[in-house]
């Protein structure tokens, strides 16, 4: 499977920081970060169920989403980054 | 062209609200919001042209991120998510 999972945040104020970053790191097994909340990879189908039961655990369902578009392969043609490109130190 | 376009805020409380809804409003005439930062849709090459011309000028570069990704048709086979399932009301 390649995967695109967006780490969509409603409201950062609201939450905290720690759940977050608990959360990236859970994604980061699996997926290359590209971007601040946006990670992207080829990953087995019984990885993506570990990890997406670990999401459904772990995520406020009140504060945060995450979308994760599924395919069988590489399916983009280009991606494109305006504004900040990666942003890692502010996490780090 | 089908287009995925994820709006990454690095901290939302740095920057005002105005700005974050003028982009969002711009991405709304040419693609379905179907996340609270995530849009998707079918665009004609020289409207995806004129948006990331418009982003580009109006994005506040040291904070917000913008990531499209773009390919020829609609390639996923799943959309999932995990968490708030879509949250336009913050914004309206």
């Amino acid at each position: 499977m390649y995967v695109i999972l967006f780490y969509d945040i409603a409201d950062r104020s609201l939450k905290e920081r720690d759940n977050s970053r608990r959360i990236r790191k859970a994604v980061e097994k699996y997926l290359s970060r590209v971007q601040f909340s946006v990670f992207e990879g080829e990953i087995r189908e019984s990885d993506l169920k570990k990890l997406k039961a670990y999401l459904r655990k772990h995520v406020h369902k009140e504060l945060d989403s995450i979308v994760i578009y599924e395919s069988t392969k590489v399916s983009y043609t280009d991606r494109i980054v305006i504004g900040i490109d990666k942003n890692e130190t502010l996490f780090s």
